[in-house]
């Protein structure tokens, strides 16, 4: 591609840059952050090549063999669409990196009257506790997948291109569709760190004993370690996902008012049979060679 | 001291008498288990000197310069002080390992009339969901926490000679009382493994999508690895530690409740605040310096 243009060098959208440059796969770079500290560390680490504080800056310069991906937070997205129009209906391919894809297509319908052609809706299945842009890693994407959920109207060339950016970081891509992404990451991303976040905030604020995080073990920060993550971000997602959040809340707590039942019952057999049936699914998960990670260091 | 006898070979107790022996620390390390196999395992593996398949076998053996170390799984605690009666009696030291104190307190008092002063009851914070003798190491407590729960009536020798043990293989050994111990690690372990168990669960059985745990992202894999633990240990742990348990249970059931209360309203604030407040606390937790753990490998 000629030019690239990242909205948002956050974690998502610095890596993809700083992965894109190292890679040699854009003519440069192009970041466009909020305010002039963070343009000024983007072009000094080399995540890019220049950076703006306003999209209007660069909406003139777009041409068809450019590149543009949203990586701001979820609920941000629909404004950075509003000023994408231009450029948009002059068929350059945009994509975003947002964890929700049902309210991005309601923000494009909003803004456009339907999903444009050459809007490729997509989610890189990677992340960390970290953020912003000195979190960026040219490697964050290598052996992790990405979710595109095009539609019947979606341009293939739009979509090749995408679908090659992502191959190009080392990423497996994957089609799906906008409610298969959103029930499934709902489930296996949204709930977990609802629930990471409540039961640290049960700890913290519930539980009458000042002491109690000094005496957690070893497997409480694996645990917990994601309720470290951007307030702001999960936050946008809990809202952006609501319907999914809310029904995997509703058979997560189902299942744990079975347990609790048990517990208070005494039913050792129920017990017994829930822990191994949860067991037998998480070994089977880990052979199911999910990809492997860089592991956090924290 | 002269003999550690050593009841159950699991990893917590294979590790014991594993760094006892790097430490020299003993001059003779009997292992109790229950099959010919892990028998024959544990002597080859030099996580001991020798192995018998009954306590019976080494109760007559037993002097006042000899520890004994309980670590069978907690419901299976009772059973064993009821064989170690002639050499608690003659004023052996005996400590134990199980996760939850106050029923291990309750079954000496049914079998000795009260907990003997020689019994001395404690909890290394160390474990993994890895289980069995094969997973036995050396150095598992080093830098890690036991707590320790003496009563007035417990013997001053018996606690110096069981805190000296646990200092020399590298822990941090703390004083507790009963109901605290229980309370705390209700919170901070036993709750974390019920609802591990429990949204794997979810996701495994009560989500009709047969696919649910092939997109899930990488925190997922570090959150779910404790649902990965031993079935057995944990329906113990939950039925002994019933009361805790169940109050930890309600205090969160209560915290994630008012958290889909707000997703289901749009309460875009208390999300927000709830997520701070959390992130804040899990990053002071981090800062308090719990003991660094080699990390799992899966």
């Amino acid at each position: 591609m000629n030019k690239l243009v990242v909205i948002g060098l956050g974690l998502i959208g610095g890596s993809v840059s700083k992965g894109v440059g190292e890679r040699g796969l854009a003519r440069e770079r192009i970041g466009v952050v909020r305010d002039a500290e963070t343009a000024r560390i983007a072009v000094e680490l080399g995540v890019v090549d220049r950076a703006c504080l306003s999209v209007d800056e660069i909406c003139g310069e777009l041409a068809a063999d450019d590149l543009v991906f949203i990586a701001v937070p979820t609920l941000a997205v629909e404004s950075i669409l509003a000023k994408l129009k231009a450029p948009i209906a002059a068929g350059v391919a945009v994509t975003d990196g947002a964890s929700v894809k049902g309210s991005v297509a309601e923000a494009a319908a909003r803004v456009f009257g339907s999903v444009p052609p050459n809007l490729v809706l997509g989610h890189p299945i990677a992340g960390s506790e970290k953020s912003g842009v000195t979190a960026a890693n040219a490697d964050l994407y290598v052996d992790h997948r990405v979710i595109l959920t095009p539609a019947d109207t979606t341009d293939t060339l739009a979509l090749a291109r995408v679908t090659q950016l992502w191959q190009k970081l080392g990423a497996e891509v994957i089609n799906m569709p906008i409610d298969e992404h959103d029930q499934v990451l709902g489930a296996t991303s949204h709930l977990p760190h609802a629930i990471a976040y409540s039961l640290v905030d049960t700890l913290a604020h519930d539980i009458d004993n000042p002491n109690i995080f000094r005496y957690a073990a070893g497997g409480f920060r694996d645990f917990t370690r994601i309720a470290s993550s951007d307030p702001v971000m999960w936050h946008d997602i809990m809202r952006a996902n609501r319907d999914s959040v809310v029904a995997s809340l509703e058979l997560f707590m189902g299942n744990l008012q079975r347990l609790k039942t048990a517990v208070e019952s005494d039913d050792g057999e129920y017990l017994l049979a829930m822990f191994s049936r949860a067991k037998q699914a998480r070994d089977l998960y880990t052979q199911l060679g999910e990809p492997k990670l860089p592991k956090s260091k924290d």
